[in-house]
């Protein structure tokens, strides 16, 4: 396969270039990330202002470009410029989780939902730890499944978020299709002040890990397992939305004016 | 009402200053924003920088905050720290639509579905017309809308994503609850050389409508209605989830390793 690869933790990661190498024994592959860190991104794109492009020469298993850019405009640049028509798109291996609604948050999911607006079959990959991921494992896992997961089953706009324990990958226990958790996070903000009198705030948070349903995705990392959430870029809330459509009629409220 | 207000345009722009303007004859309102614009900047949050906070004297019918962050960190700023437990929380109003798949990159929707993972009821809401947004007419609806709509019908983790059209008040034909729609840009890139021989693209786009469903959300604001969708953090696509739960099962592939 043609593979691109991006992520959020910028081009030289050791998470993007294991996994490089490890599919570069079967593919080819092409590496298209932002040239530093750009965790919690979100999806950003770079619309108000240009972005740089450079090739890199650090390693020779794999084509690499650094940019200026967020993994959403690395997705966007390596399909469209620099790479064309791949089959597929990989953004990881993330350094921690993306687990809940960190999906929200996080710029290496953002690549993947950005392959799957774009057409292409598209998964994020993580290793489940920040403090100590296993790079190894989750390039193992990916290249496996990869080789084996019938990609043409995806719905259109549908991309996987796969969370690999941070284990060795013996140690692994399998795998298991999750839901995405409401696990989140419960900011608070330090309050300091500058060398110059100005106020300034850090922002602290502590993980709220309380969902009921069994089969949701920080579960089954916890117990060993890597979580594959297949996710969509269509937010709406249908039950919801019949709801309100049921109980609300136009004469309710609001118009006619007056 | 306790009103927080962020935007993705900026603190000092006009969308959000109408906003608050209109809402302040009935309501406290504050306003949190970023100190200059920061669209597309998708979900994005401050994790490893600080976040600055200013207090600003523009107005006289809000208090006014100007930060360095995200409208996501302003919405949690706003909460957190600077206006506490606000009843509502409203993003906008954008400068411009936030229709089909924009919601996945709009600093505004980010701003309302943090307050919605925060527990607060939230909207987000635009005037859907980049050119000639009409902040007037979607400050009207707001203001109209926010007093008779039952908040308390709001799933956890579920907030509205209001378009209006950018037409004056009486042009406006009425309200409709819709479904997020396939709307999508063609991305292509235009590269060019900097004075110093490097290359830079500039991200160009042609938009795609092409939804087969009547009731999508940039139909209705095309026939001068409001679009009101009621949108969700949780983007796991359950029918497929569904489907590979069914049809894969863990010896299928992968492990037992080797």
């Amino acid at each position: 396969m043609r593979i691109l690869i991006t992520n959020d933790d910028g081009v030289t990661s050791n998470g993007i270039l294991t996994l490089a190498k490890r599919l570069s024994r079967n593919h080819e592959v092409a590496i298209v990330a932002p040239e530093s860190e750009r965790s919690a991104v979100g999806h950003a794109i770079t619309i108000h202002f240009p972005i740089w492009v450079k090739e890199l020469s650090i390693c020779d298993y794999a084509k690499v470009y650094s940019t200026t850019g967020t993994p959403a405009d690395c997705v966007k640049l390596g399909i469209d410029e620099l790479f064309k028509a791949p089959d597929l798109v990989i953004s990881g291996v993330n350094r921690g989780p993306n687990l809940g609604t960190d999906i929200i948050y996080s710029g290496t999911v953002s690549g993947a939902m950005e392959g799957a607006m774009s057409g292409y079959p598209a998964i994020a990959v993580s290793s489940a730890d920040y403090a100590n991921p296993n790079y190894d494992s989750a390039a193992e896992f990916t290249a496996r499944f990869i080789e084996r997961f019938d990609f043409s089953t995806l719905p259109p706009f549908t991309s996987l978020n796969i969370n690999v324990p941070a284990l060795s990958y013996e140690k692994i226990k399998g795998w298991k299709f999750t839901k995405q958790s409401k696990r989140r996070w419960k900011d608070f903000f330090e309050p300091r002040k500058d060398p110059f009198g100005r106020t300034y705030y850090w922002m602290m948070g502590d993980v709220i890990e309380d969902d009921d349903d069994p089969d949701v995705d920080y579960k089954a990392v916890k117990s060993g397992y890597v979580s594959i959430t297949p996710i969509t870029v269509f937010l709406t809330n249908e039950k919801y939305l019949d709801e309100l459509r049921s109980n609300l009629k136009p004469q309710d409220f609001l118009f006619p004016l007056s």
